[in-house]
């Protein structure tokens, strides 16, 4: 096991009749508060009024900042950092997914310095205080709720960038499975299939192979993934079903799975940011899309560790004895198969992406390859593995 | 799933090296420590001047409060209380076990209170702030590195009663797995049987059965706790037996398996307080008498929850289908041929207890089932449990 530091401060509420306690968080922490959110779904579902409702009541102030797409915009968080200048902010409240927290995250860095946000992301700043954040989380899927990452796309240099910091963490994050009860199928197939991207990066890159208390974690948390998903796509308010997604999803990327691992990589995740954004594809449906074809790839230097996987995952009934290499074709095929099972893309042809946009593609993420230093990662190396995911 | 806060602000830093980071891991919190630890066995493996080396440096001055026993008692926590009012203590360094750390955590909340500490543990006076905590673990085991419990044993009334308060949480844990290189083969077993127990007793008693993250992750520190103690004891410098051992200890009880599960009772831990209040039984061994009875006991209620352990942890070869009667039988079985292989009492008889003892030992854990509201064990059902356990 490699040296490592632990230290997820963020507090959750987890379970039915949560949101409205976002009021005393909120106030306990600040007086003005930005909310960030996407679009009209959280006002369909009554989400919006409960949140207002429990600010107004805990004597919070709030000056809204909707309009957060999914793979979120830097122009439009440079607008949320404007506004929480502009209105004294100290506090943000943000209400949805991975988008939605990523982009808080990058307000209440953005809006206590002069300079431009962006430049946090390019590695010419680095992050020395932020607005304090507490989030009502409405998918399962990035796990940002309890983490200290953001990703962020910059829609004129077509980058989206990602990294963290420890003061990103959320003060508070508020989980209620019921809240995600509205989402519909595609949404909750692609949040599974960040949850398990981000497992089986860590699981994948990591060069310690001593390291079985975090193996196990990972596996169930692949299982987890899976079984939840399918709960929830066969009956969406299955409560059992969004809240074992729901505590999936955090626990996959809140830093305990990669404890002791030493330096990993996300090189999946690398490949797919090209593609939301060049196309503006799904984050998840993106993923499901590379995880094929980069496993495929893998396969070729360590073959044993997608075997090993499988095996404990997807075990084999009764005495059959596979290969290693069958093993881990197998293991591939069933992810695959799984994916395709709950109707997220699994080739560039079903995004409608042509073979000629790969070169492409390849550039977009090598950028993004030498900032998170995967420098195994050459132009040719990824359209190599583009083309496995054709 | 249940509803369910967790917060764990801990921070942890995990790996060889780390002892070093004391000293500025303290300043950056105060000034005078009270330095809290057990026998000649940190001086001897020059842990001690470590951390001597490393406060002093970073300008911390230091009283020493040595001589913690393992069930660690009431008057030396008043006389350490007594030390840090004295000399104005502002924090508490912990270098040891689970008994020095919850030995420091009781004189953190107790010496700034008026009143006698006893109070915490009888349920008359709660906790409102407590002196910063840090630690230097040097034994896998109890979790109290990463959580918010105590148990301390009032010599005089031969109560041993704990209880947690978020306030208890340390602030920062060092966990070097180098450091555990000279824990005896006795106590490195019993240890492992203490983060075997920790988890037991969640699995067993959780009232919520739609709990598969949770399950998984207790499955999985189970199997990592059995198999990185045998490293431990065939090659006690085994830097990864060790490294897991002591992560997998840590993760059994910061909260994590818990969280979601509802209320759960720790019957298991409530006998064997008495055994080590009585006897002064080492808390593990005590536990590895006590498991087997107890589980036996339970299996009259919820066999099918012991089986389903049996059959996710130590899967039955090939086609063989057991009753669930009979995998539960032979769980209980693995276990108890397991602490006799790690050389753990697994009887009354081992550790020289006549049966004549019971309805004393009975009696005195009454007084904990009370106070931790196990109101389903009565005197007549506790005895019944430790008949089992002969």
């Amino acid at each position: 096991m490699q040296n490592f530091v632990f230290h997820n401060p963020t507090k959750i509420l987890f379970g039915r009749d949560t949101v409205a306690k976002i009021g005393p968080e909120t106030a306990a922490l600040g007086q003005k508060a930005l909310l960030v959110y996407g679009r009209d779904s959280l006002k369909k579902s009554g989400i919006y009024k409960q949140i207002c409702d429990s600010l107004s009541t805990a004597g919070v102030s709030v000056v809204e900042h909707s309009g957060v797409q999914s793979n979120p915009m830097l122009e439009h968080v440079r607008a949320g950092i404007s506004k929480a200048r502009e209105h004294d902010i100290d506090i943000i409240v943000a209400a949805g997914g991975g988008s939605v927290i990523d982009s808080a995250k990058a307000i209440a860095a953005g809006s206590v310095v002069a300079h431009d946000v962006w430049k946090f992301f390019n590695g010419k700043k680095s992050i020395k205080a932020a607005l304090p954040i507490v989030t009502v989380l409405t998918l399962a899927a990035a796990g940002s709720e309890m983490n200290s990452g953001m990703v962020i796309t910059n829609e004129k240099t077509r980058q989206k960038f990602g990294f963290g910091h420890r003061l990103l963490h959320p003060v508070t994050s508020i989980l209620d499975p019921e809240v995600t009860f509205t989402v519909p199928p595609d949404y909750t197939a692609y949040g599974a299939i960040d949850a398990v991207a981000h497992v089986l990066e860590f699981y994948m890159t990591s060069r310690d192979t001593d390291t079985p208390v975090q193996c196990r974690l990972m596996e169930g948390l692949i299982q987890n993934s899976m079984e939840a998903c399918e709960r929830c796509l066969l009956d969406p308010q299955d409560y059992g079903g969004r809240a074992n997604l729901m505590w999936t999803a955090t626990l996959a990327l809140n830093g305990l799975t990669g404890a002791g691992l030493g330096r990993v990589g996300f090189p999946m995740h690398m490949i797919e940011h090209s593609l939301s954004a060049l196309y503006n594809v799904p984050h998840g449906a993106g993923l499901s899309v590379i995880i094929p074809g980069w496993l495929t790839w893998f396969c070729q230097q360590e073959e044993a560790r997608v075997a090993q996987l499988g095996e404990n995952i997807f075990p084999v009934e009764g005495y059959q004895r596979l290969t290693t290499s069958a093993m881990a074709e197998r293991t591939i095929t069933i992810f695959r198969n799984w994916f395709s099972k709950i109707e997220s893309p699994v080739s560039l042809g079903e995004l409608e992406i042509p073979p000629s946009d790969i070169p492409g593609i390849a550039q977009n993420a090598l950028t993004l390859a030498r900032f998170w230093r995967l420098n195994e990662y050459s132009q040719q190396t990824i359209e190599e593995i583009l083309h496995l995911c054709k």
